[in-house]
């Protein structure tokens, strides 16, 4: 009510009628350049800025921070790239708002603390802004409905930017899928496990480490991410996972998540950590807070074609990265943790092969068409791929390839397992965002367009 | 009921009194030989067989099998290595119970179909023979608690022969545990990842493959196993996972299982194995088998002491074997799957290491005592080390390392994990076996003994 209330007054101040109903919807042509504007240019959303830069399509209006002299920083880098200076809006958290509708973009880049991703993406999506999320969980099942409403309601596109997707093993394993390889599909896994005790911690002034503050004396994300393993317990963060996993199974297309449980260990990591660095210590004050983050959480999915999918939560111990991903089918097996594959007939029996050999053999066109465009883009080129798309399929208004139908499931994930774990593992049902359309929506992600081209 | 009846009447009819209160119970001295019978001598008795043979602690007196061939073959094998011969009780599947009254073994060794393991270890235990067992899970928690019983009201001893318990490298883990190199346990994960396909299905003349029978039609496993996977869907053989985490976790000794769910993928591997057999093709009769058991069964298990617990069951689809261990702790964490270890503070951050140089390292001192002894012996060795526990601990009169509170709650994770997936993944609890001896007994295997020597 109160957003709504708020977007009224301000349109009426400014006296401004938002400028897409002219441009995204509802015309035919192709848009040939994207007014974009960034809420939120801390050290991710300033990634993704410098990718939006390296494009021809793409001018970048706005900028919007609390923290002003990230905004500065950004706006100089827009200057140095696109000669120009994008308009600021830095006071307060709520100044986004003036930012959509003084300056009504085609389109906004989120990347904010998770608890604003939705009341800014609603905002945006009421603005008719298209919006490119960045990756979250959701804190309420009302929330991720939310969303789904917006957009609904006001048929503005929405992606949600979850770039392990496009994961060059991961795209050819995808491929290997639509190809049949693996035969059908029977049992997947996928997690998030990272060591972040350096993110969720440091000394106030560098990124990662060097200190064990967090909340109001921490830097970046551990001024807000760390909150939410002192108050969870559930897989906070089950996106790079379940993306994948969700575009081999086709949810949401065909398919779709019925019911998880998820299981918690007990939590030791943060507290150890504080306890035993160097700049932490057991009189530190910070060894007084009691997180509520289960080490590990690993939730079991049940699929409605009747997948089993393990999704694992593991970013408070010491470990090696990996993504844990599994795909086996009653055909073959692969998985990344030992970088190995076993298809039957091809491979030994009974032996693992190295998948290196199948992964470029089925490299994904995507891959091949733009690898050295994105070989200079984070982690490992994927993030060049999702804003590409994003950016793509906004010109030619087609259908966003992950839609706020797959947020809404996968952001789901996070406060369905933290009930689980508060209800002793008992399952929880997953609603059906789409409202009964999965049953005949049709696979698009990194599918071929039409005249078979490979475009995003 | 009919059991006690029956054993009763048999024994008026032999008038003959077990021997083992005067010779395994109340006495201090030490024995020298065990009289061991087998009850059951098909692929994997006659492989437990061989291995007593090796010893000279051991007289092999009796044999029981309902295929008289098989027996045959055991007890030539008994008089070519021993110079005599068993006594044979091959007069269909109770026949066992005259093999106990009339020889009153020692002990016996029983690697029979799954579902008598418990019915003729009470009856052995009521005979006041020890009993050596084969691993499998349990249909129903009342036969757990029908063993433990018989355990409790006879004192005899029982073991469960679990090999991997014994395997080199998860021993060598187990003493990294007790050395605190992980630190606080915080994770674990385990299971059988064994593509049974080939066991499961036969020409009914080999023990592997060659064709998609069954049942009647089968041969060895593939003759009782296999009904297994058509009637059950669960954990089917948890014991080879769970076995080894419930020492490093000191289950029953100070912890102890609370709860799981479990989830299971649709069942395609077996029917798809049937129809794609060049013995088999969709003409076979057993294409119109319905399997119950999901291809994938994974098990989430809680500790009272807040560990999580992952199980794997795997054994109807294409894939190289994998028990999937995990070993995850504040400090560090080890994977079979890639052979690699992390240790905190000695691995470089955020990098795997070869675990070779760890599992050497910390190699356990049993399996440098009697690594060469055991290197002929199945499954790597490790089939040396349990029955030489089992044996051991036997002549010493002291507590079985595996015990039937251990067997109780590894089998109860078969029937409970069966009970969750037909209540749509709903978390069961598991019954305290030891009624509250857990909470006082101190771990024992594979532990130094007196003098702090290394025996079992």
């Amino acid at each position: 009510m109160l957003r709504r209330t708020f977007l009224k007054d301000v349109a009426v101040v400014t006296a401004a009628t938002s400028i897409l109903p002219d441009t995204l919807i509802g015309q035919k042509h192709k848009l040939n350049k994207i007014s974009l504007a960034f809420i939120g240019v801390g050290a991710r959303g300033m990634d993704t800025l410098s990718l939006a830069l390296l494009r021809d399509d793409v001018i970048v209006t706005a900028i919007g921070d609390i923290d002003v002299a990230e905004a500065e920083k950004a706006k100089q880098l827009v200057k140095e790239k696109q000669g120009h200076e994008p308009k600021l809006f830095t006071k307060g958290p709520y100044d986004y708002r003036n930012l959509l509708v003084q300056t009504k973009p085609d389109a906004v880049i989120i990347s904010t603390p998770w608890e604003w991703h939705t009341i800014m993406s609603v905002d945006a999506l009421e603005n008719k802004t298209a919006v490119g999320c960045e990756v979250a969980g959701a804190t309420s099942i009302e929330e991720c409905w939310q969303l789904v409403r917006a957009y609904e309601s006001t048929r503005t596109p929405f992606m949600i930017l979850e770039n392990v997707c496009y994961r060059r093993d991961v795209m050819a394993v995808l491929q290997m899928v639509r190809q049949n390889i693996f035969g059908e599909l029977i049992h997947l896994e996928g997690g998030y496990q990272h060591d972040l005790r350096e993110v969720k911690f440091n000394n106030g002034k560098q990124l990662y480490g060097g200190g064990v503050e967090f909340g109001e004396k921490g830097f970046s994300e551990a001024r807000w991410r760390t909150q939410h393993s002192v108050y969870r317990n559930g897989d906070l963060y089950p996106t790079h996972g379940i993306g994948p996993i969700h575009n081999m199974l086709n949810i949401n297309r065909g398919n779709r998540f019925v019911r998880l449980t998820s299981i918690a260990s007990k939590s030791r990591g943060l507290h150890e950590h504080i306890l035993n660095h160097p700049n932490g210590g057991k009189n530190h004050p910070n060894t007084d807070v009691k997180f509520s983050l289960g080490d590990v959480v690993v939730t079991s999915i049940q699929t409605h074609n009747g997948e089993s999918i393990i999704l694992t939560h593991d970013t408070s111990l010491p470990r090696p990265y990996s993504l844990g991903f599994r795909v086996q089918g009653t055909k073959g097996i692969w998985m990344d943790i030992n970088k190995s594959i076993h298809i039957e007939g091809k491979s030994p029996a009974h032996k693992w092969e190295n998948a290196d050999t199948y992964l470029k053999q089925y490299d994904h066109p995507l891959w091949q068409k733009y690898g050295e465009k994105a070989s200079g883009a984070g982690h490992g080129g994927m993030d060049f791929f999702v804003l590409h798309a994003f950016i793509e399929a906004l010109k030619r208004k087609e259908d966003m390839p992950l839609d706020v139908y797959d947020h809404a499931c996968w952001a789901a994930i996070t406060c369905l397992s933290e009930q689980s774990i508060a209800e002793g593992n008992a399952p929880q049902s997953f609603p059906d965002f789409t409202n009964g359309k999965w049953m005949s929506r049709k696979p698009i992600f990194a599918m071929a367009g039409e005249n078979n081209e490979w475009l995003y």
